[in-house]
């Protein structure tokens, strides 16, 4: 991803800087003139970015990073390539959140649409292609772009920068900021599409906000139901691959890539960072933990809950999810054991 | 249900036009000249209806069916009777998705209220009954109706040809679209109702919308707590009985037949084509699976899942659910095998 | 809680009154005159308060309770003590909902934002200090009060007499009523605060709306995601601790009291009355049974439900939820189950 695009992107700044704006501290022996332009993970980071690394289960995205600099606590100092500056801080997650919006300080401000004095729904600054029904109640927030044939339902709101394509319907009261939306989709009635992440650096004091920069992009095609939410990603992008039918009252969790042509039914929940393969199917109510890879054309029964990468083809049913065939010979079990404990009494 | 009311139906067609356009095929014996004016389910369609059956296990509704015409594959052609004039097609659930926007050109054109060209929010031709208020900010789309008495909350939208009774409260955010509503009922803040149902000819090459052609009605004195979301039917309805009150964040699926004086608890689901009896229990999170069929007074606890038809007055627990007593020998019996096992390892 | 408030409490009235109005019984020994200005829980209320009971497993409440008179049945009455005058009824429940609407008849007529006459979003008599952003289509409510720094997003609802603190965002298309909120809160698009609780006389005729009237107080540095539901309490509050942050699709009942510094992930659900202790996690789609208590520090694993009462730093598995340790023995056991069940079948 390139970041710019809703938040503007400040100066470039030296990691001296960055150092005292996030009360850290550079080792004697660092270079602190070296200059940072960019947040980014170690493993996407490059020599103008700052990165982070939270302890040693991070080691090895840190040896293999390319970051210029990069916060870390001073008892995982050792961990360290010779080539990245270390920050040294206590507390890197959170150091990292107060850098973030050093760079992007829009970020700590949060606006739908960016305001309008005159009271006007639609702003003149936004593209609104031939043939586009705007219903009433609908806003249209400064510099969004809406093609043809697309129509925005009453109560719905498309904020600041939002590009739409063509023949879309966003349902009533749906809410979309910080997204780009392929053609021929549709949201429904009160979909959230790129709020904030649920991102904090926690910790025994409170929990610290981490600014969310990324956006969420959905492909052509697909459809989202009623009052889904699918939050905005961190520092990448939260995907939805073209085609993709998700039903109401579905999660899908930052920086989660969704495939092609996957059903999502009702009231399923998407983790952040999943990555979803292409006609995956998962059921009503089934939820697939944080990080998990779920392979395609997968099968997650309804109400199963996923805790491991799944394998293209597998089908998958219960908590924690195992494959089918597993998991009907333990209910049966866990059936016959029930019905003997009863015999045992009787 | 009498389909028009919130799609248009356009004009009677021949079986040969509804073939050509479909790019179906006429068995050399059939008759093309036969004319269709709507389309039904096998089991609810008469003489000029067009139906589909997408094999075998439809066989008994196929030997049954009055359709004038249906949709079938090749291989099934044995299976219908010889009354129905048969359209043979690879994809007979796509083809009548195609056939429901030959003969229902608006369904593929979804709106919310029907735009209005001046900002006004109230339509013109809505009709407002006395003592109605109308936040600020509700829209109220044409030609829909307000009964006496009845509060539209701020923000709140009331689609196109709605109808709501008297003395209802339409929550503020909340909207309500190809729905009639009955007297004393309270949709709480963003509730979403008759958005279209989660209906999709699903095939290797990605998944082909089923327009929604149906309504949702809401019986007197319901309640549909926050952001719950009901999806009008398919070609049938969406109902929710007389004095049923449904929580937050509940879903309920197109085609579902929701008894009177029904609970259904916070976050619980019901699949599409579901049936609950009168007096239903649904507790917290639980669910029912599609087609099931509840029957009156039975409860549901909270976490249950229901996979199959639930007797009168049962009351059933755990996923799969079973009943109360064997849930709770089950448990008790795992409680005991893991106590067990703990005690052979130390 | 002061219930006034949100809804304006009318006169004080003679227990003679309120007998009449509800269709209840007096002894003939009561005395009628007595006056009663408001109404509370057993455990709440003092001598000018009207209360009920239920039945016998309120009977400890009954008995320390310093109501001034108390809704009940008859073959509960040797229960009462003598201090409090009975008032005899089938049905206390029904006809305290009932005196709820006769202290409280504005809890009858629900209402957002109170209604203005004349299409402007903002109410004149709404206080909004310095520096505050209202984005196009956002409403704000009769005497509402919106702090320094704060902005309403884009189609939000700021409901009548709401107090919305500094430097808080409201989220787009939000609706927030009979609710105080903190500084440096924030509400994400579609998260609704306020709406009724789900409160019902439950009976074999139907079920009897109670009226709610108590507020949602949310606390700084408080985070509630994207459609998020926090009901109203009934006659206490609903409370959220400060710096707690909330992610989408959470379901928060009445009267809960959730601690400072929780973390509340995607799609779990707190039911009514729940007390949550500080730094409380619940993960993704977990859930708390109503009046369950969870002490500070406790981790309810995701998926997990919780039916019983949690010590403080406990952690919690499985459904119905157990020590972490008990809860992966009974797995590990059932999977060993169901894998010598294969064995003896092959």
């Amino acid at each position: 991803m390139q970041h710019p695009g809703f938040f503007r992107r400040g100066d470039p700044m030296s990691v001296q800087s960055i150092v005292t704006a996030v009360g850290a501290e550079l080792s004697v022996l660092s270079d602190g003139v070296t200059e940072i332009d960019d947040l980014r993970a170690l493993n996407d980071a490059s020599v103008t970015h700052l990165s982070f690394c939270t302890g040693p289960r991070y080691a090895r995205e840190l040896v293999a990073t390319n970051a210029g600099a990069c916060l870390i606590k001073r008892r995982d100092l050792s961990l360290m390539p010779k080539r990245v500056v270390p920050i040294i801080t206590d507390t890197p997650h959170r150091a990292f959140a107060m850098a973030i919006g050093l760079f992007y300080p829009s970020s700590l401000q949060p606006e739908a649409t960016a305001a309008m004095a005159d009271g006007r729904l639609v702003h003149p600054t936004a593209e609104i292609a031939d043939d586009v029904t705007i219903e009433p109640g609908a806003v249209v927030g400064r510099e969004a772009k809406i093609g043809e044939g697309t129509t925005i339902a009453a109560g719905a709101v498309v904020g600041y920068r939002v590009f739409v394509g063509r023949d879309c319907y966003i349902g009533p009261a749906a809410s979309v900021t910080h997204a780009l939306i392929g053609d021929r989709v549709t949201l429904h009635a009160g979909a959230r599409l790129g709020q904030d992440g649920f991102g904090y650096a926690v910790s025994p004091e409170g929990h610290f906000k981490i600014p969310q920069i990324g956006r969420v992009i959905v492909g052509d095609d697909v459809e989202i139901g009623a009052n889904s939410t699918v939050d905005r990603g961190f520092l990448t992008d939260t995907k939805i691959g073209e085609g993709t039918k998700i039903d109401n009252l579905v999660q899908i969790g930052h920086n989660a890539v969704v495939g092609r042509h996957c059903i999502i039914v009702s009231q399923a929940g998407i983790a952040g960072s999943v990555q979803l393969g292409d006609f995956v199917v998962m059921g009503a109510q089934s939820g697939v933990v944080e990080h998990v890879k779920v392979g395609d054309g997968a099968l997650i029964a309804g109400m199963a809950h996923v805790k491991n990468d799944v394998a293209a083809g597998a089908r998958m049913g219960g908590t924690p999810a195992r494959p089918f065939a597993e998991w009907a010979r333990e209910v049966a079990a866990v059936r016959r054991l029930g019905k003997n404990s009863r015999q045992a009494q009787t």
